[in-house]
């Protein structure tokens, strides 16, 4: 008799491992494979308990791992009888691809279940203390991504009130230029967070017209792997009031000048 | 000395009580005391150890406790040195007034700490099988309440590709009548989730018209307690094929017509 094998597509949060679900760490648990993109804090696969724990991203192996590598290895396990847990930064149905994953699952009638996560802008909003909706202020929220495919255009949604773009490292001072040509103020509130959630993290805030001349150096030095979140919109300006956690948020413009180094007297 | 207080202002999900992370659960286990809103499973109390669980949520005790009400217990106690988790369904920052609570925290000078949580959305478009974004077909996700203020008049954003309307279960029909005056196609792929992963729940799928002309009988009696998130745009297509629940969606269509009721034979 066969094992059933069984696909579970598994959100991790935004970095945090302490953001995971009771869920997504009961199914860890149980997995017989684990296959886990970039971007996933290494404290999350604490949880399994197997040690076929494969890195199908992007960047893995300092190679290209492609999405449709991924989706034949998830489904071989799978019909090998395999418990495998599919793990993303983030949530599986929020720029984490896990649509067509689940599509390919369904193709092949295999059994699949969806463990939601808490998406990198949720994620990023609160630990940096800014409310994406707010009584007053903001009564709608839109996602969408900096990456673009090449050669695809994209237009920005500019029509809700908080505007949230996902993975921007490398384009967010086109975004920030095509929102001002599309009518947005130059003094709307934006924040940018940086590894939301991670130890590392850092939250820039300032105005749209900062973002779209942001300083060339720092702009070229943004680690493409160290994801960047922009928040757009009034409630950006609620990071100085409501950042709990020990870092404050830096000044875009400070990053217009060169930056003042503390030089430390002394040895090291 | 005094004890000094904190607030954790926690998102506990959209109700599947295993929906809730690993830090929330960590922090109700330390917590003196827990202020809790409606929406939330009991499940999620069950990793309380304090016994001072205090319903805060506007139809608690069948009398509406006011959000003014529920800031100033949640300071006072945090003030009078009480570790309190104040425990939202859903994300703090995502339509859950967090941002309020917070404000007033940071003005009190009281600490705090953000704990996200699966937002409404996401959990009903994983446990309805229907990704926000998808390649080819989303790229843009926008969250809008259907809860309107007295009085107010609010341009739902149409801009984005997947549009999610939170708490609509008293205004979708209109929400559908503006979209459908706004330009959206009336065959616009629709999909209606009452109770979000709780074991009630039900997916109804069809088209934006239909939404718009919901049957008079079957709206009225929707539960105003049992939260109802429609999800408009080309994914919720999906929901047929990738509903990995026992449950299969229900065609919205079938709600027009008097509904088939299956007479078992004999006695219950």
């Amino acid at each position: 008799m066969t094992k059933s094998g069984k696909a579970y597509l598994i959100g991790a949060g935004p970095g945090d491992p302490r953001l995971l679900t009771l869920r997504a760490a009961e199914v860890l648990g149980q997995a017989d494979v684990v296959l886990v993109d970039d971007l996933v804090h290494p404290g999350v696969l604490a949880h399994a308990r197997t040690r076929r724990i494969i890195h199908v991203g992007k960047r893995s192996q300092r190679r290209s791992f492609p999405q449709e590598l991924a989706t034949h290895t998830l489904l071989a396990y799978v019909r090998g009888g395999s418990i495998v847990a599919r793990v993303k930064g983030g949530d599986p149905f929020v720029f984490g691809r896990g649509g067509e994953e689940a599509l390919a699952l369904a193709e092949a009638r295999l059994p699949f279940e969806i463990i939601p996560g808490v998406t990198a802008a949720v994620g990023a909003a609160a630990y940096a203390g800014i409310p994406l909706t707010h009584r007053g202020v903001a009564a709608s929220v839109a996602f969408v991504t900096g990456h673009r495919e090449a050669g695809a255009t994209q237009r920005i949604d500019a029509d809700a009130d908080t505007i949230v773009v996902y993975m921007c490292q490398r384009t967010i001072r086109d975004i920030a230029h095509e929102l001002l040509e599309r009518g947005k103020s130059p003094m709307t509130c934006v924040a940018l967070v940086r590894g939301a959630s991670w130890p590392t993290q850092e939250v820039f805030t300032g105005y749209l017209d900062e973002l779209a001349t942001l300083d060339d150096e720092w702009y070229a030095a943004l680690d493409p792997e160290l994801p960047t979140i922009a928040i757009i919109g009034a409630v950006a300006s609620y990071a100085d009031q409501l950042a709990w956690q020990d870092a404050r948020p830096i000044p875009i413009a400070s990053l217009r000048v060169p930056r003042l180094r503390v030089v430390a007297g002394g040895r090291r």
